[in-house]
């Protein structure tokens, strides 16, 4: 294994002013990890660490960086030496770092930097979060259709140095309306002879800015391409999204499903940046609205006051039984959820499942119906038994049908089946479970009653 | 948009078999495209797609299909033609394959497939799902150190059909051994008389066989790299792990960690491949385990018997508290247990999240404190309601620390953080809210009791 340099030997070499070392050294070293061993350096160590660093490479390094991390070095190492390394950074790396800094910050900023670049900048800055336009770049490869290859093999070492890629190159005429699509492995493979417009492949699949870019990252991972060109209305080349950004997307996207399924909204900024009023307004609305849905419960427990009054023991089986309604319609929630969202089941399957999940949760209930038995029977006898066994059963039968339904519902009506988030489905299943158990107790004591008789 | 022939058309075409049509049209087709269109088609029309394609594009859209369809169409076009598309397909999309049909199956095909082609099957059979290994491939290209870029260029040309990818071309020894990576951009960009020792990247990241694949995909994605390549204890090179496994992987690791927060043991399967005992089993452990845990709130009801039968009106309440706490502690898990599990925060962190959440949930606790104060005064009068509000208040505040420092406290014991799952944070914190709920019941009943005499 390689690229195994430590901290304290990076720290040494800072300390005692090394710089031919450790020039030699950060060479080696890939920008990543770079990045990953400033983390643990003293903000001048950092300053000193990228000063030993050649200009392209710092705007390697700086993408690695975390947000608070580009903040903190864009504040200190003066805005003339930023505005350069803005200059010749990747045109999507740059316009990322761009949104992580103050508004008035960028402001300062932009004045400082070229009119073509700068006017770049503000066009990728226009596309709003989420959007493909926010993550694509400008910097592509393009060729025009009636050159040869060994002419377009030219003209592509030509453009290597100022483009993101030159694995995927876009046959464009002047205009730049977008006519096809050759890979490097094509130019290498074909005859020097043959014309472009032979080899490109002309079918070529594209997307829009204004897309989301959830959209194209699966599109991406799906068709495994190494990138997707990016057309406007007229169908003209404006940027392309690369392979480096699905993991990023899909981490993001990951992110937005947990917080969904614990009835967070989504954060708009990471948690880090968010502060303590950020995070309580994406938590109180649903916390306030579960406190509403729960009058329900009160609702069964008020209407049932007497048999509670006149046998408390059952309040001892209260919290479990709504418990494990809850657990189970989560389980089956979340189950239910992902094969949704990774379409492995459609929602034309609605019915097998359903059945499939009938006997899971008959099994599941019976299981937990015997445990609860033996506990009620401890506690309170064959009556108590009997009532919180057999709640037991029809609560998680019934609470596993919810939860497995609940997700499919909500895809049927468009909305995102994450929001049959556990707390949710858990504060639906207690009324539920509540207005069951204090029926069973109400019947099972009856039954007992008169077969005393 | 291209790539727009729709199912309707397809069908005609195959009913009506116009086969040189249907050559052209699908040869204008991504894989995935076609495959795609067959999940809408009759067992029969897909034999007879996939026969109107040339082998080698057989080849290309077999992986695409889901496990079912490539069970069924293994079985239905024929042992002979299935070994035929295994000895061109890819090396690791063809053990992809075999590792969904049953072992039965594959030892029936196995035989009628070259000597070398099975051997290197059955070795990369034997890694273990979720290891490297599992998801490698071992064709890859390879070029000594010692000839110069021109040759290089035309032994990359020669390898080129049977290789997964040019992109990334290995250089090495007799003996296998890694010494380096060429990128197909430096061959080109390069001087046609430079060595290759000279271009190459010496310093090369590599992984192991046995090591873990999320380790590999969340590698991959950091350091932006197209594949990495894999070596044995000699440092030989037996395999390389390519960009597009990492969206598989890290879906599968997402499912898991999903699984994991409400409480569901991982599947060994995909959902619809389990069996309904085989979901019984991920799900009952937990469950059972969480009765158990429940008996601690059965435990504190019990204590306070007499407080609640004397005020049978904080029944009412019950679930409204227990649900809440649960719901505030699910909230602040999910939170933190993705900002540890993207490494946004570090352990050593925890005091500042600390401070940070207590405060977030003194915020929220005050607001569900004053909606749940108005709830019981209607219900239940001044007494009711401030026992209900301040119980609220303690409860959110308390559940809400414990969901945010369980997942620092998993991860100190290198468990996965995402066993502090909703289930679990609700049980918890269920038996501390009734605890903390009878005892403000009983100290304001004293209270009131004391400033009414």
């Amino acid at each position: 294994m390689t690229n195994t340099l430590l901290l304290p030997e990076l720290r040494e070499l800072l300390a005692t002013q090394q710089t031919d070392v450790l020039k030699e050294v950060l060479k080696s070293l890939h920008p990543a990890r770079i990045a990953d061993l400033s983390e643990g350096l003293q903000q001048e160590e950092v300053w000193q660490l990228l000063e030993a660093l050649p200009l392209h490479l710092q705007t390697q390094v700086f993408p690695f960086y975390s947000p608070a991390m580009q903040q903190q070095l864009v504040a200190g190492i003066g805005h003339e030496h930023v505005s350069r390394l803005l200059m010749i950074m990747s045109h999507d790396d740059r316009v990322d770092l761009l949104r992580h800094l103050q508004p008035g910050v960028v402001e300062q900023l932009l004045p400082l930097i070229d009119q073509t670049e700068r006017d770049d900048i503000r066009h990728l800055l226009s596309f709003p979060e989420g959007s493909v336009g926010s993550i694509m770049t400008t910097d592509f490869a393009t060729l025009p259709a009636d050159i040869d290859v060994a002419q377009a093999l030219n003209r592509v070492r030509q453009q290597a140095r100022t483009v993101e890629t030159i694995y995927y190159v876009y046959v464009v005429d002047e205009a730049r309306h977008l006519h096809g699509v050759v890979t490097l492995r094509d130019l290498v493979l074909a005859e020097p002879t043959a014309s472009i417009r032979e080899i490109m492949e002309s079918e070529v699949i594209s997307t829009r800015a204004s897309q989301d870019q959830e959209k194209v990252a699966s599109d991406l991972a799906k068709y495994d391409f190494l990138a997707i060109p990016v057309v406007d209305d007229q169908h003209r080349l404006i940027g392309m999204v690369t392979f480096d950004d699905i993991a990023d997307v899909l981490a993001e996207e990951m992110t937005e499903d947990f917080h969904l399924s614990a009835a967070v909204a989504p954060l708009v900024e990471s948690y880090s940046q968010s502060n303590i009023r950020a995070l309580y307004h994406r938590r109180v609305g649903w916390l306030v609205i579960l406190i509403f849905v729960n009058l329900a419960s009160s609702g069964v427990i008020a209407a049932f006051e007497e048999t509670l009054q006149a046998m408390i023991a059952l309040a001892f089986f209260l919290p479990l039984l709504i418990d494990s309604g809850g657990n189970t319609g989560s389980q089956a929630a979340t189950l239910i959820v992902r094969v949704l969202s990774t379409s492995e089941v459609k929602l034309r399957d609605w019915c097998r499942i359903l059945a499939k999940e009938f006997l899971v949760g008959l099994s599941l209930g019976l299981t937990m119906a015997l445990a609860s038995f033996v506990l009620g029977y401890f506690r309170g006898g064959l009556e108590v038994g009997l009532i919180v066994g057999l709640s037991m059963l029809g609560i998680v039968v019934f609470t596993n049908l919810v939860g497995t339904m609940l997700p499919f519902l909500l895809t049927r009506l468009n909305l995102d089946p994450a929001v049959a988030s556990s707390p949710l489905i858990t504060t639906v299943a207690d009324a539920s479970g509540l207005f069951l158990y204090f029926s069973i107790a109400t019947w099972v004591t009856q039954l007992i009653g008169l077969g005393a008789h």
